[in-house]
This record gives C-alpha cells, structure tokens and sequence, in this order.
C-alpha cells in the first residue's frame, strides 16, 4: 500500500488520539491526549529568548515520552520571567489533572503576543470546559489559530509491517516565521510504534526538508515548537532506523510536514500567493538551502511578486547576497517554463511573465551549474496587508 | 578649531571640486571631477553578484588614484555580463573624453534596475550636456536619487595641521538597504592630504560605524559603493595614521558618514521615522552591532513602529534570533526614558509609548548587561507604502 493522504486528515487521525477545544475572542485553547502511552519527541526554536512553554516541553521531553498537550493562543508567554514558568506549569497542571496524567506527561505551547502574562482564570475555566472526542482535531485546530485565516492540517496512511499506520498533524502559523530548526506550532500524532531514537531522527529530518524551508518575514519567534506523538496502537513491528519500513515512514512524515509547512507559507500574514524557490546545482545542499531560503525571504522579491512585476534583477541580487557560492556567468534563472537569465538578461515575454506571477503558486527555478546541490523553499508574497496587520497586533 | 558643520555642504563644498549633472524622466546622470590629482579609496558591496560599475571602480581604485566618477541613476548595470562591463567601461570613456582624463581615473556608480543595460545613447547625449561647477553638488545630489524623497549631503570643516580642510559627501539610497562593507552609493570628497593606506583604513572605520548599521529592508544590493577622492588642495601636511591630527580626520569622516547614513535609514522607502536602536553592555563589540542591526531590520518592529504599537516582546524576540549571547533575566529594554522590560515585563503607560512611538526619531536602548559592547543602528518603519512602491517598480 503506498502513501495515501487522507481526506479531512488531522491530529485525530491516528487510533487512540482524542483532542478538543474552546474558542472565544481573545483566548483560544486546545488539548490533544493519547489514550496509550506514547514515545514523543520535539524540536524548538533557537531564539535564545525562548518562551516559558518552550522551556517546560523540552524539558519534559528529555525522557522521550508526553501523552498530551494543552495549547493557548493569544498569549505567547515569552518575555515573563520566573512567573511566566510558574504560570506553564500551572496550565499544565490543570490539563494534566483533568485528564488524570502525571503532570510530566502533558506538554505546553503558546502562541501570541510577547510580553504579557498568561490570563490563568480564563485558561482555568476553558480547561473544564474542553470536550475530548476523536473527531476534535479538526477544532483544535482552528483553537491555535492567530493571524492565520485557514487551519492547517494533514493526515496520511501507509502500509508498515502489514499493518495499516495512520500519520495526522496540525500546524498553525503566519507571522514571525522564519523557522531556524523549527516552525512556530505544529503537532504531530501517529499510531505507528517507533523506536524513540528513530522517531527523534525522523522528526529532525522531516523539519529540516518543510519547516526550516518556509519564510514569511525572517523572524523567528521564541515559541517554535514541533512535537510528535506515538502511541504505537497500530501494533506494528517496532520502526527503528534499520527496519526495513524505516524509510517509508520517514518519507512519510516528511510529507506530512512538507504539506503542513506549505499550508503556512501560503497563508503567510497579507499573502496572496505562494512562492517556491527551487535551486539546482549549487556547490552543497547547505548552500542550496541558503540560496532558495534568502530569495524566497527578500522582501523585494516578495513585493515584486505582489505586484506581479517580473523584476527578476531582485531574484539574482538577493542569490548573490544568500552566502551560497555564486559565479554570475553560469547562473540561470527560470519562472515557470520562462527563462529570463542565462549570465545575462534575456528577452522575453513581460506578459507571459506578468502571468505567471498572478498564479496562485508562483514558481522560481535557478540553476547554478557548479554541483549538486539542490533545495526548495517556499514563501509567500509581501502585501500592504502584511504591515497593516502588523502595525496594530497589541492595540 | 573643532568640527564644523557647514550650512548646505555638500560634495564640492572642499576647494578644487566640481560637479554637474542632468536630470531628465528616467535618467539621471552627474559626474564629479577634482581639478588636481588625488588620493582615492573605495568600499564596495559583498554581494557576489556585482554590477559592471563596481568591478570597473574597483579594479581601478587598486592602484588608490582616481580624478572623476560618473554616475547614472535609472539602470543598475548589474546581473549583464559582458555587455555590461563593456557599457560601463564606455561610460567612463566618455567622461574621460569630455575631462581630457585617462579612463583610468574615471569611476563609475550606477543605481536602478537590475538586469537591464545601460541606455548609451542618452547617456552619451546627458554626458556632453553636463556642466561642472563647484556649486554643482547639489545638482549632483539630486541627480542620483531613485525612491529616495530628499537628497542626501553633508559637508564640515576642521583645522589640521594649521589648515582649514573641508569634507563633503553625497549619498542616496532608500531601498535594498542593508549594507555589507558599504551602502548604496556614496561619495565622498576633501581638500586634505591623506596617506593612501590612512585613506583607506579611515574610510573603512567611518563605514563600519555608520553605513555598515542601517538597515531598510534586509536587502544587499549589487551597486554598493563608497568612494573617497582626496586632492590635498587644503595644503596640510599628509595626514598618516600616526600623524597627530589623524584620529580628528577619522572622527571627521565618520561624522560625515554617520550624517549620510542616518539620512538614508530616515528616507526609507515609504518610511515616515527613523529608529535608533542603542545596544549596550553587550559581550563583545560584534555582539552589540548584531544586535542592533537585526532589531532595527527586523519587519515586525518596524510594522509596530509605523502602528505606534508598544508591541515590544518583538523586540525582545529579534534580540533572541540575532545570535548576539544573551541571557533573558538580565536583558533591560528602554524606549526613550520608559524602562518596558528588566528580565520580566514591567508596568508601563501605554499612552506614553505610543506617544514616543510617534516622534520622527524613535528610540530604543537595551542593556544586554554581559559586558562592554555598545553599538546604535538606525532603521525606519515598515508602511503599506513601501510594498506598494516595490510591488511596481519596473513596471
């Protein structure tokens, strides 16, 4: 059976994995439980302010093991100090007494504005209220949301051992993305039995080929946060980096992620298209990576795609700032099936090209012709509507 | 005598400079000319795609000698490969011929669109038109400006060695701001007489104490350029490194510089305030100017600023990403005399911010309290204004 993505598919997908939430202005919130016990792993942002709920998951994640999560969203709780770890473990506290865990086994995130404290009454009384079902992820959802106008989510099934494995995941983000090891907040479940180590290595790759390639503004924020749950009740043999299924579901999970990740570039604060930078031939794959992640964050390339301007000239300005290796004479650039530049302009259709940048998914392709390198980034374009949301986040 | 700002100084302000320009719809083109020999240095941009202009200036600036310098605003000359370098070279040779100068002592800047070549036969017809006088800085000034709104001049004056010596400078820039080694482009010019490698290394510290941290928008351009004619006219004895007035020489250009820098952050595409970004107590002096400069170009402190937001947990999260150390609990942000932060949020009237958030020189200062690095960026605000400029700007 080969990878299928499931219609609807979600953090709920996989067997044993309940979640739900409470929405009201101001205060979202969400849990997610596994009814087994689950190995677990994350990753987090690199910012060095880090938020408190951050410090907590990791922390908690030492040990590779978490069955649920509880989520806030209109308080990142970063920037608060000794009160603000107190006040992490407080809401885990309250998730982990309602749903009977020791509280080491429920992690936290948050999503919000910097600087402020989180509003525990409010959280105290949305935990009681959260009704648990297995078809609750579509709501949790849409409970982590912030400035996204569209929820994220992604499911899909495989085949591991005989056994029919199901991977769900939910994702939110739009602003302050720039992920460097991570994204902002993206949950993932599966019923597969995996190895802890190998579900820690999976995870690594999957972020470092989706998320780490996203950018809407070059900000990275103190709240990033991917965790995966596995609660191995599909009763497969135990994945571990050599089994023979490995490599599927490692494939798998990077399209998981990949999915979800180009959900949030595509709905990046103010965007009205997509943008995906691919990069051929250059001299590693770090510096491919480097090359369609600079271009695809440029903030000139990104209004120029707003304004469907073929102003390539940006394209090759910002490769040649990226720090990847570069030797102008060999560079090509191509939009579409349209090649604008072979070391030197070319001619060529301004309408066409006007066209192709009006599509909802706008495609860059450079090739750099000095080795093997090759990368894909996907951004989003730079509206009026990205500063307007932004000038009056807190006010 | 100490420094002394002239009223309406500008690049022809020191004795034995002229300048001329013509401006028409789509071409701007000046020229700058010494009428004795002189000294000169350059600093150029690090973007591995360079324009034809500075590989031509640099290349000629090896041997520290250069007389005149050419400028076209409306086409960068960059990302054109053989055609443009042999462009550019004619351009020099045109001015060359009108000053009865070898090539060899004509640079040549230009600044517009990439990826386009040069409109030779305007430019020779504007080259011919052009009439030198040493009043015509201001002209000159004007004549290079793209989306900048104001022409950028500085000029002062200061006793060494017994003689009056004069710096100038002209600079325009206001998008694709974020120089490495050098700005947009900037010319500057002196009646002193100057040690070439003294020239040299002064121009290199007055760059990277002032164009080297400001920021618009993230994005190096191809075209950068700083350049420094000296013809010794003033009749000082040759400033050295070691000579008693050389460190008030250093001070005077990076003065000059700073004055130009902080014009361009001001002019910003679409900006409507200049931010200031003061880090203090900082690890190291590379520590503090990376964490200015990442808070002052960070996109969404520039939103919050254009909004009068005091969304200040942005600036936090830009200081955390920056990769300068710090540790959370002893970081202190101020914004003017409000302290908003001391390892936790602190109370404050928000009135009062958004108030301070309003002026037309906003500042922040952070205290990193780690150790003795202190450096200032200045940046502007991010308006809907800017992505509409940069959504059309070649069509």
């Amino acid at each position: 059976m080969k990878l299928q993505f499931l219609d609807m598919g979600t953090v709920t997908s996989p067997r044993g994995f309940l979640a739900g939430a409470v929405i009201r202005e101001g205060l979202g919130l969400g849990i997610l439980f596994s009814e087994a016990a689950c190995r677990a792993a994350g990753l987090f942002t690199r910012n060095q302010i880090k938020a408190a709920s951050v410090k907590l998951s990791q922390r908690r994640l030492e040990e590779g093991r978490a069955r649920a999560v509880v989520v806030n969203r209109g308080c990142a709780n970063a920037g608060t100090g000794e009160k603000g770890m107190a006040d992490a473990e407080e809401m885990a506290h309250l998730a982990a007494t309602k749903l009977n865990l020791p509280p080491e086994e429920v992690l936290v995130a948050s999503t919000g504005v910097i600087g402020t404290y989180l509003p525990l009454p409010q959280i105290r009384q949305a935990v009681e209220e959260v009704e648990l079902s297995s078809e609750g992820g579509h709501e949790f959802a849409r409970a982590i949301l912030t400035t996204d106008r569209v929820p994220k989510e992604a499911g899909m099934t495989l085949e591991l051992g005989g056994k029919r494995v199901v991977i769900g995941g939910v994702a939110k983000g739009a602003g302050m993305i720039h992920p460097d090891l991570a994204t902002m907040l993206c949950f993932l479940t599966t019923d597969a039995m995996v190895e802890p180590a190998f579900l820690r290595q999976a995870l690594k790759e999957a972020v470092d080929n989706s998320f780490n390639l996203i950018t809407v503004d070059g900000d990275t924020s103190p709240n990033d946060t991917v965790v995966i749950l596995a609660n191995g009740l599909a009763g497969n043999p135990v994945l571990t980096a050599d089994s023979p299924d490995g490599a599927r579901f490692r494939e798998a999970l990077k399209e998981a992620c990949l999915q979800l990740a180009q959900l949030i570039a595509q709905d990046g604060e103010g965007a009205t298209r997509l943008i995906e930078v691919q990069v051929e031939g250059a001299l590693s794959l770090e510096d491919a990576r480097l090359a369609a992640r600079t271009i695809a964050s440029s903030p000139l390339v990104k209004a120029a795609v707003y304004g469907s301007d073929p102003n390539w000239g940006r394209i090759i300005a910002a490769l040649g700032r990226s720090g990847a290796r570069v030797e102008e004479s060999k560079v090509e650039l191509y939009l579409g099936q349209l090649c604008l530049f072979r070391g030197q302009p070319l001619p060529f259709d301004r309408e066409e090209a006007s066209r192709l940048l009006s599509r909802e998914r706008v495609k860059f392709r450079l090739c750099l012709n000095l080795g093997e390198g090759k990368a894909t980034s996907w951004g989003c374009d730079l509206s009026p509507e990205y500063v307007t949301i932004n000038s009056a986040y807190t006010t």
